[in-house]
């Protein structure tokens, strides 16, 4: 038996941190870990500009509220889950997801926890554990379960090293040139023939 | 974070093997673990019976395409996935299932499979794994998930113990009553104040 598990940010709907730096008007905001690659010291950063901003998690709620899956991410997931079951490994926080979960009609979502107070005001965050995105793919080998996995980025690829097959999904060329085991697709389409195949459906 | 598992049949949806056997007119299908306590064994004897009576899996799929989830199950499993993610760990087969899945909106199930062949014609089975359920609740702690879960009969049992928290759901009085650590609950409204309870919401 086989599980698929995606990266959700890039795969399915859009970067979290950017759209909300973009739509709160933070610049600095933007930065992900591209800039600051160590990601507590990035995670630091930002909760220090979330407080210097006064920005609560209403306010970034609010923000994701208006954003929407990628176009055709809704579908695919629907499709998807006909052929298979389905895991989303993400790095966000399960407080962000929410809104965008829902419009994917709240697949199964393994992430991270933002620690917040009464008022709302964001102290930290809490890793579910180092290396999420490997350590659930090695999980699923101890139940048995064959793993199809695909994600955008560099924190996917560990996860994509561990799993069965996998692929890239519209990760940057830099990244995908970089690791040339992994075929690379741009739409759902291909996608979902690339999971068919390995399914042999 | 959390995971739900559940198990299926009994508490999603109702015993798929007793409605064929029911639906099909076939009156030793009926035998369950309480007649045949060893699984294997039981199996065997079901697959000798498609045999005698020439029942492939067509005949049975469109029998289980007749059938329903529980009354209230689809909306349970609905708001429960805007709260927790959700796992469901059973020992029916995949190839069962797949049309009480997609009424249920398709959540993510891990389970066994049967051995088909080109003819449809049932040849076997292979377990995901033995003992799977409790190896499953093993391999969410592993990625560092608290679990709760729910079942209803003996099968269930070893995930109960291996979840954080666990309840029975319509449970045989007498399956409940041996295992009295366990709350034991009849509707899902009851259930799902059980899990909010659990998730601390």
């Amino acid at each position: 038996m086989q599980v698929v598990c995606l990266d959700l940010e890039g795969v399915l709907v859009p970067e979290i941190w950017i759209n909300v730096a973009e739509r709160l008007g933070v610049a600095d905001l933007r930065l992900t870990t591209r800039d600051i690659a160590n990601y507590d010291e990035l995670m630091q950063t930002r909760l220090g500009i979330l407080a210097r901003e006064g920005i609560k998690l209403t306010d970034i709620r609010e923000t994701i509220q208006q954003m929407a899956p990628l176009p055709g991410a809704t579908e695919f997931v629907n499709r998807l889950q006909e052929l298979a079951p389905l895991v989303i490994l993400s790095d966000t926080f399960v407080q962000f997801a929410g809104p965008l979960m829902t419009q994917l009609g709240n697949p199964t979502l393994f992430c991270n926890e933002l620690v917040i107070d009464d008022e709302g005001t964001i102290h930290g965050y809490r890793l579910r554990q180092q290396d999420g995105k490997r350590r659930a793919v090695e999980a699923f080998h101890s139940m048995n379960l064959e793993v199809i996995a695909a994600g955008d980025s560099y924190n996917d690829v560990s996860m994509l090293k561990e799993a069965n097959s996998a692929a890239f999904f519209r990760a940057p060329d830099d990244i995908a040139s970089q690791f040339p085991q992994f075929p690379s697709y741009t739409d759902y389409e291909q996608l979902l023939d690339f999971i068919c195949e390995c399914i042999g459906t």
